[in-house]
């Protein structure tokens, strides 16, 4: 399954969303737009605007307002990124240097400030009062599911509950807004709305345990970053948290928790998955949320971006596998 | 002239917004809601909430409306003195330790971008489009202005038109969105509306000079935060450009700039501008804005809010003269 063949309904619509992005790089201060330029021009899958475009597909849609909020929610997401990247000292990002690491950190926080702000004025020329607030709201969680993740560095003591809910924040309600504004945007019955959320969510879910898993199984130069970052950064994701559980007294992610730094521990943890079920049962699990994720769509109606949706679940699944 | 005079007429409006403020920090996640009492319960003039609540006093307001942008405004001004802090690395801040002193800078940043979603779901609360979108084009604005005065740490080369608009950036153009939403919430006719906007823009003009004034001249007890602040970070306010101007072939702030260190270059400037006519310079050039802030104000109703908004100009140049 390749992602050009899911996004074939909607192929206009992204190259659309691409110059769109480009025309929020054109302002006055020129450090500025070089800046935005590097960080919206950037080779990401776009994930969010094709799921707004494949949600907004089924009823009465207007193309420019999914457009606009399309775009919001890539723009949303890439402050999201160079934040992150700030805050953990991240030179590298989908194989190109990051923000902090050619402008400094300080330009990179301010950066992201603006970003926040072209989504939230993105969204706003919508008009749309359900999705505004829901923007707000999604911003909230995103920020709070990173606070509970910083909060939580090098804490050993976290179970998989915790694990799923600090996802669902980080993650799955992005997700689940890119969906919704597509459904809310397009005139969808609250039904189909609420089925959307739902694929968004459980997506998402996926989504972000496979690139957990990727994070220890991954190759460096496709995931353009280094292996192991979760662990350098004392996160527990869904690999680590299952050698924990199978190997409870002893493991190297005990012992790189317990002194908080060690390559070796990285090493082995990474090798330990590598040789193990850890991935299959991950896999399993991303699976059954992709599952979940699409079992109310037959109720939508019969068309092409209802067959992407589910074929980008798959997608999700099978990547890089 | 005594702030708790000038906000006579909005009293108990100000301590709603108190209440307000508590009910932000009541989360779920413990530690978000320490880290919100600690930024929210400040001691803060709330000088915007204020000029909110005086600019929607004039004709047909919900005070419920009111009390909601008023929190936003404060909360939206908390947040980039959170960003603001992390990224210059200060330590202390209103005569206490800041965010990125106590939890890191990581955390700093986090926080920040919680409350400025907090700012805009409040903003979003409104249900006023005009308003919602000002809101995130005042956040773009802000962001820009920090950009550029970062990117200009240490630039010799500027003049007064670029500190202008930088401080516009900065600080204005909140001003004005507080006293906008104001007004426009209680349904004021545009004329007043213009009115009340050119006021808080040229309040805050005002209001920012006399604020880079202080970080000369202040005493450090009542500032809350060591003097000479802004050099210390590279950035020329109105004193060290009149510096400049006076003393074009060799003065500490050159020096100071060149070698891109030195508190002797620092403490040379400061003695500077005390012994010297600069303060009372800077502090005509803040009255003449307060004196354009208040001229159109004959316009709108008499009332007491009218003459809060006059007082409230000359509190400002006032300030700890």
């Amino acid at each position: 399954m390749e992602l050009s063949t899911i996004y074939a309904p909607i192929e206009e619509e992204l190259v659309r969303v691409e110059d769109m992005l480009r025309s929020v790089t054109r302002v006055d201060f020129s450090y500025l737009s070089e800046l935005l330029d590097y960080s919206l021009q950037s080779s990401g899958k776009r994930i969010r605007p094709i799921l707004t475009f494949l949600s907004g597909k089924f009823y009465n849609y207007d193309i420019d307002s999914l457009l606009t909020m399309a775009t919001a929610v890539e723009v949303m997401h890439t402050a999201t990124l160079i934040h992150d990247d700030a805050i953990d000292n991240s030179l590298v990002r989908r194989g190109r240097a990051t923000v902090n690491k050619l402008w400094g950190e300080e330009q990179a926080v301010l950066l992201g400030d603006y970003l926040f702000a072209e989504a939230g004025a993105l969204t706003a020329r919508t008009g749309n009062l359900r999705i505004i607030r829901r923007f707000a709201a999604t911003l909230k969680t995103i920020s709070s599911g990173e606070l509970n993740q910083a909060h939580n560095a090098f804490n050993i003591e976290q179970d998989r509950q915790q694990y799923f809910r600090r996802i669902a924040q980080k993650t799955a309600d992005l997700f689940s807004l890119s969906t919704e504004s597509g459904a809310v945007l397009s005139q969808a019955p609250e039904e189909s709305i609420q089925i959307l959320i739902d694929y968004g969510y459980n997506l998402g879910i996926a989504f972000q345990i496979v690139d957990d898993v990727l994070d220890f199984i991954g190759n460096e130069a496709k995931l353009g970053k280094p292996t192991g970052s979760d662990l350098t950064q004392g996160t527990l994701t869904l690999p680590s948290l299952i050698i924990l559980e199978r190997y409870p007294e002893d493991n190297p992610v005990k012992r790189l928790f317990r002194n908080k730094e060690g390559q070796d521990e990285i090493e082995l943890a990474i090798e330990l998955v590598r040789s193990s079920s850890i991935v299959d049962e991950c896999y399993q699990v991303a699976s059954d949320y992709c599952e979940k994720a699409c079992r109310n769509l037959k109720q939508l109606p019969d068309n092409e971006s209802r067959r992407s949706l589910v074929d980008l679940a798959e997608f999700i699944i099978s990547r890089n596998k």
